[in-house]
């Protein structure tokens, strides 16, 4: 999930009121609390950026979004921000060095707080006199985009805290009581064509968009989440040493990587622990595996002689199931932040873990890019990456949607993703 | 596409007869009469491999395959050669050194040449004898095998000798006529269910197998290619300048390539070049476009404010309009080796070109991964790569169908590959 | 300069009073004062290191070189240390993670100067009760060694905000009174036998010992370094545009790092600036240039039709006519930072800026490599790197002697690197 | 050695005979003649160069330095040559492709034969008439390029073959009569004022000009290179996995390399063999080892306790030794092409192999940049390098000199590179 978001019309809504805009801004200033001033700065990969830039980033989109276009005479909090926190700010002029996110270590947290304050204020009284249409349109906009970020927030400090060799905990550890997993089943679908996409009234991005038919083939899935305990059944019988078991490029991935587990495994004693926010922990063998790579689930599927879903195949699913988010679902408003044991009743489509799909991330047939300043980035993504469905344990609930399309390259996995198996029925 | 085949069950067949192997192993030989034997041995790139390796690579195809497991006493012509032209051998002894195919200078071509005589002869008795249904299977593959090699022959060729300065020209040039091209026009489709896959008794390779249904919402497409001198439009209109045409990952190729046109052409004076395999010669404008990659596919459309087809409805598009391959389609029997401007009543759907896809290469649901030697290779390659379809000026004819399904990653272009647009009708 | 030092024997002495090390030590903290926690974290190049990792990394050296060897019952501050600040620390356990230096972000600062107060403390009480001579030696390198990381505390914290796009200030600029430079003249030296090498009885790194005989030819040299401004007329003159100045990896490394002047330098609206401790400020053209790599300084001297003086070459004049360091010379205790103006009498030589010297880092005839723990690292760097002499304008004054060697890779111009020119008297 | 040689004025002399060029031109095509048009044109790695371009840039030289200077209305044999075997040519027009020379198919070996002849022929006329004083100087220059080019044919070659899994033999192999090597001494030089550098009449480069003197003090040399045998030793000590034996830049080297023998060797079946232009073949023990990189030397020299000689130390001695080039060498004339054990009375200072010195390769006190043409290439090369001396056994006997300087980077062993260890008397 690249760091801006997508969305073309945003559907109206009577939104936007100030509590809830307070309440999401808020969320993301208390996901930091643990942190110290340090732990706010670093970059350690790439795809992961500071939890500074994160707060200031998603200010600045109702910075330049909001303020600057709707409140006349507004005053930039700083004019460098523009530069500095702009995500797709492209060109390059003569004062402007190349530089990382990560090894840019002023303005400091305090100021960055200052500046979510500043904005907050802002737009606080831009709310109480009324915003125009377009306006709301963005602040729901925003809004989301705030919660994307609250997400990669999460996944962006552990990763920065469990490549720490002292594995500091992000908060205390939820008392586990270490219920079995219950047995899996398989759940038979018909075929027959299916609506896909969202058609509702609320707010959705853009690629959910253009409500459209597929015809489906029977088939059936697993009723629950494969297992960190089924997992080590894959590693135990050699599955990262079997170049039978992979794609080809995934072959490639484990050689370079020598990959032999998921992200944040390590076998100490000849036990297998992984880092979790609550710091370095013993393998829980019922909860649901999480960060794991597509060449991972499409391996360990091959392994067991299924495949993926494909993610129309879980929209369909998940559709006959739900019409809405059930309230058993794991997400981040739990505060477990880790997976945990599919309990009697209990699917996991929802929650937990991003499912990869077999499927490739594309434009459904009526897709349309946006213009002006968002059309950028409408489906500029839609190429090498694959689709995962279902949201994670750090997800804000309000942010899922049945009809969600989340997206990574397949070697990616610091995001908290899953496995479901499925096969057609011949 | 991989330079090994990718096949489960062969659907038998009469096949066999040593006249038709006769003929497809002297095409492999007469494709390389006009190279030095110089030209055999290079390998200017990674995805290139030197004529003399596709020789004898798909020669010892047979060998392994068939000779060494039906012939009783075989003996091989040099045990090494086991080594040196198995394309997908894995393992590393202590007398093995790691080199590339570009690097082995011997055996020689003339060599390669017996070795090709010898086996031949071999399988020539076999065939004469009468071979168990089993093996018969695997010369049918070998064939076909052979076919997809002779076409990678070609596009290899182009790349050694387009990439030498001299620009050495492979065959004389076709008088060309350099007729205006037709106008192009959209042809209707209509929604509804539509059958997807190979279901006839010939051979095919396992990706088309499992007929199956996939629902189309109702679309059109262009009745031709995309002509150089449209694609010269996007050119002279900034397409390489403006990043919001392009998918992100494209924009980045763009920039790190200094892509600013299709591969082998050339501004020299302020005039447009291409390389062919008749030399360098002035850009045909009237003349399909190739040689571009999916994400110049893919930019080319969006500029044009269309899309590309996916290969469902390139699959039902064509399958609408044809039975078998029209007699007029330009492949690699018409020894044109480029492509050619379309004439009335030609849709260029086969031949020419193969057109990019907006489809992923994934399995088709009912797809099966082949167990054996063979199975190693079945659904390796279905992630990160897009479908192409249709074949092209350099493809053998009988090599081709309808459901065939070729495949590469986006960034690649040394294959004939072309654009066709298309829209959802809405 | 590695961040480790490579001693031998070093030359006991009076050393090791409390006040010397109380003030030593107290140095590195006074130099992090103005810096934030967030300063203190980020590695923005493999080469710098992050403030707070010198600060630690300093102290670790007492405490596993003198702490845990000599006092008994000694508790460690914090075991893990051990792991994360010893520098070349080699093996990999089970538990142990790659990481960079710079993703570490706890133990936090405040943990750090706790550690720093901690080890201060026993070392006190060490030296009250009085050390063994062994350790009273390892104490004086321990001061030496925290010198060094004095000097790189400021090339990295100036790399550090320098690479910020608010180009903050480290300290409140000097009032730069713009004295003109005076002009160059060149001193001339006879040939002659002439002995290099330390041989007094106080401390030396033992890449300086064995005294030795060198013939030197006459030469002459001139009497200041090169002045911003005389470098100026070399990028003006297209220096960088003329392959014919440059060494051909200097070449190569123009061309692909796009040099176009000295690091921290920046055109704006038509004038250059350059970043100093004290923020971007104009261009000082009667200063010394600074921030040149070895290549640099190379073809500014081919340019102006001289060569730089070896090493030996360098000791020799500097002996002649020092027999201590001059109170004039520009060092780190004169807190200007930055390099300033030669006036009447000031040849330079020592302070302001490292210089380049023509001489490849080798071992003197007499060099013996240490046994030990010291001594995996008293050779190893000594191929490859440029030696550079006379110390900078934030090398700590009592750290330095005529007999220094620096050593720097041709292509590193982080430190405070510059230019003298020379030429053989033919 | 880069391809291209760096001299300045050439010292005149009688030169220049028809058969002298001739002789000299023949043996280029001779050191060819065992290979297949296919072994002339590849380029294995980037220090490679195809043999066929050896032969045509040779020729190159003479076209563009003598025949289009001097000889009125000459017609080049082909205009293109100009850009493909100017080894220095650095521009880029928009007709021009960026390519590698062991691409280039076109022209083959029967033109570049043709274009030897045809140049041959030419220069051969002009010799006859008689050439201007600066023409004869560029012929003898251009003959030391073309011995420079006949090593580096051996070494390439024995690159090119001994990288094919089938290890083609080159030549027959020479009865080897497995003559156990004599005892190795250690001879002592005494401490004093010795000159440095070419100073006889005769032809030489210019990094050898400019006679100097250089004090040295007392040291000692072995009086025969380190054998495979000695080498084995140091194998079988652990050498590769004892980082403190290496210096840090080679350690790196060996780990990133997985370098655990020298170059052309390998292990079966638990017995050594490495590949010589005989084939692969059981290691002579006897035989001094090759194909070392100077981290090799070095780490072996202080397993021993030992150092080697500075390239000063070695003239000295050499000088010391030798007025010219002793009959017993073993040099290309030999034909032995690979090395030979010490008998008695053999120092093997000069040929069996370039003897890595400790020298950095650095302009002597007097160098002076040539202009014009050859002047690009003089000193460009003066860094990173390290100096070898001494000749191996496929130099040209005739084309060595006591003062002659190689250098190659410390990483690099496709040439006949040699170790000789000493010490200096304390």
């Amino acid at each position: 999930m690249p760091e801006f978001i997508r969305e073309e019309n945003v559907s109206l809504s009577k939104a936007a009121q100030t509590g809830r805009y307070s309440a999401i801004r808020k969320a993301s200033v208390d996901i930091c609390k643990p942190l110290s001033h340090e732990d706010h700065v670093v970059q350690p990969a790439a795809f992961v950026s500071p939890p500074k830039w994160h707060l200031a980033h998603s200010t600045w989109f109702f910075e330049h979004f909001i303020l600057s276009k709707n409140k006349k005479g507004y005053k930039a909090f700083n004019e460098s921000y523009n530069y500095l926190f702009n995500s797709y700010y492209d060109s390059a002029g003569s004062r402007v060095l190349r530089t990382d996110r990560g090894n840019i270590t002023r303005p400091g947290v305090e100021e960055i707080l200052q500046y979510r304050a500043y904005v907050d204020e802002q737009v606080g009284t831009l709310l109480e006199t009324g915003v125009p249409e377009e306006a709301a349109a963005f602040i729901e906009l925003g809004l989301h985009h705030e919660q994307q970020h609250q997400e990669l927030l999460y996944t962006d400090i552990k990763y920065i805290l469990g490549h720490n060799p002292l594995f500091p905990q992000y908060h205390a550890p939820a008392l586990r009581a270490e219920t079995p997993v219950r047995p899996a089943a398989f759940i038979d679908m018909n075929e027959g064509i299916y609506g896909i996409g969202y058609d509702g009234d609320g707010f959705c991005f853009d690629n959910e968009k253009g409500r459209h038919k597929v015809f489906l083939h029977a088939f059936r899935f697993m009723d629950r989440l494969i297992t960190n305990g089924e997992y080590l059944g894959f590693m135990e019988d050699g599955g990262y040493d079997n170049a039978l078991l992979w794609l080809a490029e995934g072959w490639d991935w484990v050689k370079q990587n020598r990959a032999a587990s998921p992200l944040y495994w390590y076998k100490i004693d000849n036990n297998w622990y992984n880092y979790s926010l609550s710091g370095l922990l013993k393998v829980n063998e019922s909860a649901p595996v999480t960060h794991v790579s597509y060449y991972e689930a499409d391996a360990f599927a091959r392994w067991k002689g299924k495949r993926l879903l494909t993610e129309f195949e879980w929209e369909a699913a998940c559709s006959a199931r739900y019409r809405e988010i059930p309230s058993h679902s794991n997400f981040a408003d739990k505060r477990a932040l880790s997976t945990s044991a599919a309990h009697e009743g209990d699917d996991q489509l929802l929650g937990n873990a991003w499912e990869w799909t077999s499927s490739a991330y594309l434009p459904y047939p009526y897709y349309k890019q946006a213009t002006g300043a968002l059309g950028e980035y409408n489906g500029k993504f839609m190429v090498n990456q694959m689709v995962l469905r279902g949201g994670s344990c750090v997800t804000p609930r309000d942010h899922m949607r049945i009809t969600y399309r989340n997206f990574f390259h397949p070697d990616e996995r610091w995001q908290f993703t899953g496995i479901r198996l499925a096969e057609s029925i011949v």
